[in-house]
């Protein structure tokens, strides 16, 4: 028997449950890849160890954080879209009992902060406001009424400036200057000779999409609470990006990144929102200044009118095709809003390399822009989510020309495993660094389509383009499919550490720098590093995000974390097997080499019955240590060069719209996924299920507006912004093909980001189909009955 | 210049005004020893990084935590020494409104902790309580007032037991059993023929000695709070023992030790009291059965009647010696009061081997006792204070009769480098491991002995032995000496383990699992890491006892901490330099075997201008990672086998006693130390103050007093019992023979009990030639007078 203490009982019934207990949605498991057989850990659905602390109430935000003495702060926000302060008077507000300190743009002198890390550049408080809400004051006070008070006692004298709201008004020579370093930064992505590439065409089609503003509209409450000792500070907050938060805290302040401690909390939802905010930084400064401990807790209405939203874009695409179907050249410019201080010249997308199977010349123009509008950047799916809804019905087109099935086309084109990877060339050269060439690492895009057209339905459903499955009265039956791939690996971020503690009794802590999204990082890292050690997965606990003790890690973004600190994770617990298994060498007189772990037994390979429990060994007194041995397993930066993980999905959707009332509803949704081996299935098929929510939201109803006048947001909140809720939930049916990935840990490449991505343009494909008209997004029931009013009065067509 | 951002200039002022601070004492710096110009930071009389916290208040101390729901935890103790509780109803405590839980012993099954790793066994909650203030039940409310008012209505039937207070009473074989496993514990130290050894000596002298009841007397209160997540604790406590405190709670609650944390806060004093203590304990099971954290801090009384005390001992010594001074034979019984839950059998001293330059027959005898009253373990000394309390006037009877100085029979017969060890043989036949034999690794007890003569004036004050300096009226002036020595390595703790993270702007998070106590352990192990390392001491800051996320250590006790914990501190920073060496190889095309780290600047060693800052090259992002390299020291265990540290030291004091009150005011005393190389002299001269204040009130006024019927502390609080205060200081002037240990870091030794081992007898010897007679401590006004009278009257001398 295994002699590592058994984990809380009440878990092993939690668990036990967990496997009767069907998630809302068809699970597909596909037949277990090769190898499955040996896994014990990896692969398992198990709930997470957050789960029963989640539903109980029990789990602790940074919301929750109360310290002896802590005031709560306030910020006053800019009334006007752009203008400058002229004067600040601060005296009233500072002279309210109960205030204890008062900030303004002169007490923060320091510059901006941000830039490559945040794809934001911003002072922590603006005498030059870019919108609406852009942070001016901040006050902090024994309570948030006096709070308040003291905000409204600040007087200011302003200079009103002219604005720009839209980014290809933003783009105009003659557009009032966001951003004293220039409206606009441009990225491109090219290979190949698109001329001549174009030339080679038998077609050439285009296509432009516009889509609306979508919030990350959190669910949680961003918060932090800062406490100062000395020079040294710690900041609780809930936060995906911990350590790039602590290094630029400790960048402004002017202060060793080991005299800030970031503690990163969960978040309340993540989905991009929850990196390093301007709030945290003013609470920092406040505490500083007040010499007590702050807490600032954003309202909902701030949180979803000026933390951050996704960049609006507009995609141009045009495509070359060959008479056979095959892409002989894309070239596409997308031009995206990064509102007042997004600074993001590149959303890192992938849809670049997707179609790349017969080497077409492409040319990916990327224009990020500044308006006087509400702060934009990355959100679940960033780039490839939007340029998709373009290059999606770029395809759907040239099928229709060429009288191919929207499948055919796809199957024909997509890259594969080893196939030349082109769009993370600017990562190299913004770091001066050689791009060593980069392929890509495993790629099932063609079992995606091939499994999803099966369990949808396809060949059934499908009527041709622009043509609806069935009509019902007013109620018409469509469908829809769309292809995406999104990164999960990469060096764009930077390289995890990790760190690997196995205690005297067997049992593990894991150190990791990873945010904690509520994307299960404590239990699939937790999978990972058991299984590579060989112990039941209760034998592990960790502690992450807290950059006192943790090691460094990058931003938990962009998918790479299951891949990425997985890889780094399955080394540190690797390197503390190896000494393990030093050490029972001697005490069981086999070459370590011989030696194994599993099911926490440490075995001879060639005779299992030779063995020792792995908590018996760990437990055993070194006999020059006289104390038992104690081990630290460490990994940092060990990712593979010139080779790139992606994930890919095919979503296939059926839609129901009332052309009365240009209602469209979301029946069905079959999405399959290439994530490599799935860590957990349990956590996979949430992400899906989440990632179809969220891109069906952003098509369906979802759209942030601001006053044409003032900037000011106008529905920064969840009565009037429109989410989709489990009313509105479809069918689901979620698969996974699971192809190891040759470079992933146990095969494991990433899942969040993708879940979000096709979704959009299989709506919009399915809205075409059902009305004849290719319609930007969201597809509001306004616009859907504007089109078919136009569309039957021979008005614009596709 | 160095790149490293500068720490906080309040500090930099704050050191530069701690050059200038004398401290209260003569603080000698003998030559700087040799190899001294190379270190940078080891050496350095820097200040604690907690001074400006702890001097403004600011500092946190466990009784500081405060969490949300947090209830009080109170302890019924037994008004009995002894004791059985036939029944125990809890129901009208259970029903006051605001008592949230009611602990019984009944509630804590799980039998006895402590044991080898605490030199405790007990129960968390006894049924059948041992001394007057042992636990029996516990209550958590919303406040004290209502806790203690529920402990009133706990109702309990007793059945009264016959008990035994003193050592000797409780070894005789019809005394009544404390403990179910016996009352007495015993070990011996022996080497060489002891009946030969006695045949050769030409005088045998023997002595007996008996001292008082020493109280840890702890200026901080104990604490602690317990928090409860699902099967996840949390322990914020002020403790020496972080990580064995863990590891007894995780066997006690049956939990894994990864779901223990122990959040080691920084203990107020510590003197070898802030172990693990059953209230920790205690607090567990009450936040457990609440289902809401509960806090316990104990009041001054509860402290110092009930924790732990020195053991009290008695000790009877016999000395054989040759004409010309050489000790031939010596054998020693020491019986020690270990109260009514104190395990130990053998208090690790290093008197055993002091004195055996010329390889005397020895035997050592340990027993330790169990005895109705409160609980007595270590205390800063142990062991060496209270043995050396009777072999020293042992060495002087012999040194009396031999007409000798009681300098040159000293220096006749200490050990030196190289000597064998015997005294640790016990600990490696307790872990079945063969005794590899040991060697002591360096000495100067020579040096501490000529040099404190030669700074105290001994020729001009010394009269011989019984005869007192100078007489002034009622006052009589008197000298005394004594030597002694303590273990400040060896493995009978275990081995420490430490994490050394250096971040990308070159700053390092410094990882060790060592306790708190106020001895500087952040300070002086940076220095370690900084030195090593090769950077300034600005850079590193540390976290240190937190049980989730620093690597094991064993209990801060036994002063091996500087010793044993900086090798290891070193062994890490030395691999994090390796690889920081490597990358720097790399960028600067030098074999990093070539290079150093000097200064915060990477060098070649060869040609020093060739040169890279240590800032720089960590800030690098690195061509494979693409982002700056993430260094991870690490290392474990790494105490060298058969070789022993040792420190040694030799106190010289001159006293003035009142013939006429009988009180003894401690005029002057010159402290000598061999601790190695010092590590930071503002650290070592405090301890060394702070040794001189502890022996001196152990002998001078020190005494916990119990009713003789009830066993009830009488005295425990600082009104009654007198500890040495500021008034009571004597002159003080501290000097170190900076011998390089060839084991230690940097050559550092230890020194934290061993300042306190020779005061008592020195001043024991003093009283002596003031008044003619040899006292048992303490030597109280009234026992003086006593003495002076007999000796007057012709009664008992010397």
């Amino acid at each position: 028997m295994n002699r590592v203490p058994a984990r809380r009982p009440a878990l092993s019934k939690r668990r036990r449950k967990g496997k009767h207990a069907t998630p809302p949605v068809t699970a597909r498991r596909t037949k277990a890849p090769a190898g499955s057989d040996e896994l014990k850990v990896v692969g398992q659905r198990v709930p997470l160890f957050d789960a029963c602390e989640k539903v109980t109430g029990a789990f602790k935000y940074a919301s929750d954080i109360r310290l002896p003495g802590m005031l709560v702060g306030k910020i006053l926000r800019s009334p006007h879209p752009y203008a400058r302060i002229l004067a600040m008077d601060v005296t009233k507000a500072q002279a309210l009992p109960g205030v204890a300190a008062v900030l303004t743009p002169d007490d923060v002198p320091e510059g901006e902060w941000g830039e490559r890390s945040f794809n934001y550049r911003g002072r922590v408080l603006n005498d030059k406001p870019r919108f609406a809400g852009d942070e001016i004051a901040a006050v902090a006070a024994v309570n948030e009424h006096v709070a308040e008070a003291a905000l409204a006692l600040i007087e200011i004298k302003w200079e009103v400036l002219p604005h720009v709201f839209g980014v290809m008004d933003a783009i105009k020579p003659d557009a009032p200057q966001v951003a004293p370093y220039g409206n606009v930064r441009s990225t491109v992505v090219e290979a190949g000779d698109l001329q001549k590439g174009f030339k080679k065409a038998d077609l050439v089609v285009e296509h432009e999409a516009a889509m609306g503003n979508q919030s990350h509209a959190p669910l949680g409450r961003n918060a932090c609470v800062v406490s100062w000792e000395g020079d040294q500070m710690t900041l609780w907050t809930g936060t995906q990006t911990p350590f790039p938060l602590r290094d630029e805290l400790a960048r402004i302040l002017k202060l060793p990144q080991n005299r800030v401690r970031v503690i990163g909390m969960p978040t309340g939802s993540s989905n991009g929102l929850w990196w390093a905010c301007n709030f945290q930084f003013i609470a920092a400064y406040l505490a500083r200044k007040a010499g007590r401990p702050v807490k600032i807790e954003l309202t909902q209405e701030e949180a979803m009118a000026t933390v951050k939203r996704r960049e609006t874009p507009t995609v141009w695409g045009k495509l070359g095709v060959k008479r056979d179907g095959t892409f002989v050249a894309m070239h596409v410019k997308h031009y995206f809003d990064n509102g007042a201080h997004g600074f993001k010249a590149y959303p890192f997308e992938s849809v670049s390399d997707l179609w790349g199977r017969h080497r077409p010349a492409i040319r990916f123009e990327f224009y990020g822009v500044n308006t006087n509008t509400p702060n934009a950047g990355c959100m679940r799916g960033v780039g490839d989510l939007t340029i998709s809804f373009c290059t999606e019905p770029l395809i759907d087109k040239a099928a229709a020309a060429l009288g191919m099935d929207p499948l055919e086309i796809r199957l024909k084109n997509h890259i594969i495993a080893g196939d030349p990877i082109h769009s993370q060339k600017n990562i190299y050269k913004r770091f001066n660094v050689p791009f060593p060439g980069e392929r890509l690492t495993s790629g099932a895009m063609d079992q995606c389509i091939k499994r999803g057209a099966a369990a949808f339905g396809w060949k059934d459903k499908w009527r041709g383009f622009g043509k609806p499955t069935a009509v019902n009265g007013n109620k018409v039956r469509a469908v829809g499919m769309a292809c995406a791939c999104h990164i999960c690996g990469g060096r764009h971020l930077g390289s995890p550490s990790v760190i690997v503690k196995v205690n005297h009794d067997g049992s593990v802590n894991l150190l990791t720098g990873v945010g904690r999204m509520g994307q299960g990082v404590e239990t699939t890292q937790a999978q990972i590093a058991a299984e590579e050690l060989g112990v039941p997965l209760e034998s592990i606990t960790g502690t992450h995000a807290d950059s006192g003790v943790c090691p460094w890690s990058p931003s938990t973004v962009g998918s790479v974390n299951a891949h990425q600190t997985g890889m780094v994770t399955r080394a540190a617990a690797r390197d503390a097997k190896k000494q393990i298994l030093a050490l029972a060498g001697r005490e069981m007189k086999v070459p370590p080499r011989e030696l194994d772990i599993k099911d926490g037994w440490i075995y001879a390979k060639a005779r299992p019955k030779k063995r020792i429990a792995f908590a018996e060994m760990t437990r055993k007194v070194h006999p020059e240590w006289l104390t038992p041995p104690y081990i630290i397993g460490r990994a940092a930066g060990n990712l593979p060069v010139g080779r790139i993980a992606k994930m890919f999905m095919a979503h296939f959707v059926e839609i129901e719209l009332d052309v009365e009332t240009g209602v469209s509803k979301l029946l069905k949704v079959v999405a399959v996924h290439d994530s490599g081996r799935i860590i957990n299935p349990a956590v996979c098929e949430n992400q899906v299920a989440g990632g179809v929510m969220i891109g069906g939201g952003f098509v369906l109803s979802e759209n942030l507006v601001w006053d044409p006048k003032t900037g000011r947001v106008l529905n920064p909140n969840f009565a009037d912004y429109k989410i989709l809720n489990a009313l509105d939930a479809p069918l689901l049916d979620i698969s996974f093909a699971e192809v190891i990935d040759p470079v992933g840990p146990f095969g494991v490449k990433g899942i969040g980001e993708g879940a979000t991505c096709p979704t959009p343009s299989a709506i919009g494909q399915a809205i075409y189909n059902a009305i004849g008209v290719r319609l930007n997004a969201p597809f509001t029931p306004e616009r859907v009955l504007e089109a078919i009013k136009e569309q039957r009065t021979g008005g614009r067509a596709a």
